[in-house]
């Protein structure tokens, strides 16, 4: 008498943490160094310096009881203004405090938005190569995830099939841009058209398609590419963020929920957010951390060796003769598998102790996923096995 | 085109967290010395010092990668086997590493466990007075919550009511000793009856009914009075735990899911709940906590000023003539309101800007509660009017 669906949820791991388990295990008996792990998004670059410092400020200057205790449930004001105002200086946005919520991480702030977004018959649209967990976060919402096809090889959206799959019941569209796994930006240009096509069909199905805007990613973009603030180009966007990837803090669990003010039902919507983190137990974010990002919203990772090992590995596989995705921000390789089966190709390169992670789960079977976020050592002592995959 | 139950959860204030926002508006009007306010429990001793000692140990001496990275789902290891060590010296218990799942806090701890849980028609027992919040989670998961009333006037529990509430569908008892809000702990006595009779009613209905056992409170007894290590009376219970009022860290959102060896389907169900944390999105619980945590198990709470505050409180209004339940834990008194009607003797005190909790969303409408995590000269000034008002 146990929840099936929770329990294969619980049982199944995700095919990235089986591959890094698997790693884990390899190195044990081959030696750690001997091991070429790509598998895992874990951050390789610290936290900025910054961190620690305002953790040890915070509780050098303030007292216990505040530093630890719960906050409000959608986050201390000062944290709220602070990130407004961060991103109105940025982006020449329209952010008030109270259209933010902060949460958990991405991962809890993705669940709330679907959850307030999950009536009867709806459709939550993720467009490939897409993360893998959008799946259980839809399913177990009482939603159906439709996925709209990648686009190959620009990896944009293919604008005919995201039309085919509008319909009246599609209460939102999932964008992930900086785009794990495919390391790609979504253009200014492709914003655009998108926003125009859900103005159209919002128009002729009589009801709001909203663009759930998932963002850990957002300050990850190398070579002058930007990634255009989503808000300003589409009013009916809801941002799930986190500082995971910018601040290299990914185990503490913190971001926040921007509701859009020129959101259909804004205030309703902010609301239903609010109530499906409580449904969920949310209480509050983490109230230590509350304090020490209130202090850091204006720092930015520093970018330099993510931006080497990119440089690096997809110049090296280029020459080799593998075709990937324009690795403009994340700190992911998105490539073309030689034979044209990732599945296979990784199987193939699993057997020298090379994990990759095929792109079945992300809905592009054809392409294996590269994490740069490593070491520059590891990426070195690698290209001998991309060549010689490649040859084979 | 909004989820109204979400809506509803998030536009509808509790009636705790209301009475607080309404003390803050009357502070800012009458001055906070004027406002006597008793509605929330956030503790009021500050985390025992060993605790940013362990933060600023933890920084010193881990690398920014290890403090800050993702840990495994279920928590770190070295967390988990400090945390069964400390419970097996303390209980006699037989906790492993593998049983344990580290969380972020009670709420969204019983939130997973409830919908591993959650089955079709499935029920769950809360037994009065109860945490509100109890509704929002069972009713999510798509469950019902089955309310057995208060065993009057010593708040263990009601055998009768609760026999009668048992059927085929009950899932699991929640239960929550020390309890928030009448501050009673159920003695040994009372657990085994209960134990009895769940063994009587799961083999006569041929399934297994669990213990839901929420218990932040456990360490916060008085008086020689010790909570019973509930799975040690029943085999299949769970254990919802939080460090928030132990360590009073309330804000920082870290505990963990006991999935006792002993649990029919343990296996399935340690898998159930973390497939359901992951449904939520539970990543991790937040790492420096985590790290910080596992320095800190041994450590107990100085609960001197609880207790000098509660008998205090207690004695005074008992020579008032209230009447309550006995004070044995947490930090709550449950006195019966004069005339009958809690709501109507909270509008009443409310008049004078003394905050009590109304037990009307507890499910003890006669009875209201006292949150004593207060200065012990708000206790003394508020005196006279607790005396007043039961003249009057």
């Amino acid at each position: 008498m146990i929840n099936q669906n929770m329990y294969a949820l619980g049982a199944n791991r995700s095919c990235i943490r089986e591959l890094f388990e698997y790693g884990r295990q390899r190195a044990a008996i081959v030696g750690p160094e001997n091991v070429f792990d790509y598998s895992l998004g874990n951050p390789s670059i610290p936290a900025p310096a910054g961190v620690n410092e305002a953790i040890h400020g915070v509780l050098r200057e303030m007292d216990s009881l505040a530093v630890h205790g719960y906050t409000s449930a959608p986050g201390d004001l000062p944290l709220r203004a602070a990130v407004a105002d961060d991103l109105n200086a940025r982006y020449g946005a329209h952010v008030r405090p109270q259209d933010l919520f902060i949460g958990c991480g991405a991962a809890p702030e993705l669940v709330s938005v679907i959850r307030a977004l999950a009536v009867e018959h709806s459709e939550f649209i993720a467009v490939a190569p897409f993360f893998p967990e959008y799946r259980p976060f839809v399913e177990s919402s009482g939603g159906k995830l439709v996925v709209v096809p990648a686009d190959i090889p620009n990896f944009q959206i293919d604008f005919a099939a995201l039309e085919a799959a509008l319909n009246a019941n599609t209460q939102a569209v999932i964008l992930n841009s900086p785009n794990n796994p495919a390391g790609t930006v979504y253009t200014a240009e492709t914003l655009r058209k998108l926003a125009a096509l859900l103005d159209a069909k919002s128009a002729e199905f009589g009801k709001r398609i909203y663009i759930i805007s998932d963002e850990p990613y957002r300050e990850l973009v190398y070579g002058g590419v930007t990634a255009p603030w989503i808000p300003g180009i589409y009013d009916h966007t809801l941002v799930c963020y986190s500082w995971s990837k910018s601040l290299s803090l990914p185990g503490e669990r913190i971001g926040y929920v921007y509701v859009a003010e020129t959101c259909a039902d804004h205030d309703a919507l902010y609301a239903a957010v609010a109530g499906a983190a409580r449904a969920g137990g949310h209480v509050c974010a983490p109230s230590l951390m509350q304090k020490v990002i209130a202090r850091c919203v204006s720092l930015r990772p520093d970018l330099e060796a993510y931006d080497a090992n990119r440089r690096l590995l997809s110049e090296a596989l280029s020459s080799y003769g593998y075709e990937m995705a324009k690795p403009d921000g994340a700190f992911y390789l998105f490539v073309k598998a030689p034979g044209g089966s990732a599945a296979a190709f990784s199987e193939q390169a699993k057997r020298h102790d090379l994990l990759l992670v095929p792109g079945d789960d992300f809905g592009c079977p054809e392409y294996f996923r590269i994490c740069y976020c490593v070491s520059r050592d590891l990426i070195e002592r690698s290209l001998p096995l991309f060549e010689k995959l490649i040859r084979e």
